[in-house]
């Protein structure tokens, strides 16, 4: 199989793409919006241990893929649901992290639990609820789940409920 | 060329996706992000009248997908260079809107321009800016284009800075 992979600048656009030489098929791809949540129950959060690379083993909030046609809110109860079997009442946005390396922009939402049903998806090893003293901040699985953690904690602090962005300096610990 | 064009449910997944029939290539399509920006010079709104369908003739806002490896406030930038050879200093996140019925995800800036140069690009009849008086309100190309302008005279009437979302009866005229 060859899919679309010869980079060619395609008839009337001004850069390249992945076009296939057996079909000619031209792939406009474009960054993907990941959608995510930080759910609480009581004081809280759902955390869940990933089952699949890249990260296997390490802690993330349930996030992935927005759908076609899924309102950002619906992929993030979808998420929650596939990763921890976990029925989410959706508040407002937390946090839109912008990530051209990986041309990714990621939308997460605060959200609460409806109930303490919680139950490792197939794509996680195992789903727990952790509070802030008990989250494995060694175990995370990536920056963006710092962050947002942190954007979460800054909220529940008395922050104003503003959406987020990348922080300043995104080396630097959040919420610890 | 036949290109994806089946749909299919891809070993390991879960849903439909485009397959080719000639090489195999499976098509992970996700929604997109557009980029825009409504931007200012002193007490007016730059408007592109829009070159190419849908929509010909219709005014605009610079907007446009968001590229690869491309930040969200770059592609708002490239969008207003592209469309009306405008420089922006960009502000801050002016609305998110989710369109799932189009899969998009709308990301829109507030912005000035650097300078009073305005030329149309390929892809606008013309280029022009507008004092809110003088806005073709019957000849807007989309109803995000007024959901972003009545925000941005809700921001400059005073609101406060916290990025909008889709307005809650998203038929009612704004900005007007």
């Amino acid at each position: 199989m060859a899919g679309p992979s010869i980079r060619a600048i395609p008839e009337g656009d001004d850069r390249e793409r992945l076009v296939c030489t057996e079909c000619g098929f031209v792939l406009y791809d474009n960054p993907k919006i990941v959608v995510g949540s930080v759910a609480r129950w009581d004081d809280k959060i759902l955390l869940c241990r990933r089952a699949i690379n890249p990260r296997r083993g390490f802690w993330t909030l349930p996030a992935g893929y927005l759908e076609l046609n899924e309102s950002t809110r619906a992929g993030a109860e979808r998420e929650a649901w596939e990763e921890a079997r976990a029925k989410l009442a959706i508040e407002s946005l937390l946090a839109i992290y912008d990530i051209p390396r990986l041309s990714q922009v990621q939308l997460i939402y605060r959200a609460r639990l409806v109930d303490e049903n919680i139950a490792a998806g197939p794509e996680s090893l195992e789903v727990a609820l952790f509070s802030w003293d008990e989250i494995p901040w060694d175990e995370i699985a990536f920056p963006t789940v710092r962050w947002a953690l942190g954007h979460e904690k800054e909220v529940q602090a008395g922050g104003d409920l503003t959406p987020r962005g990348n922080p300043v300096d995104p080396a630097a610990p959040q919420g610890l």
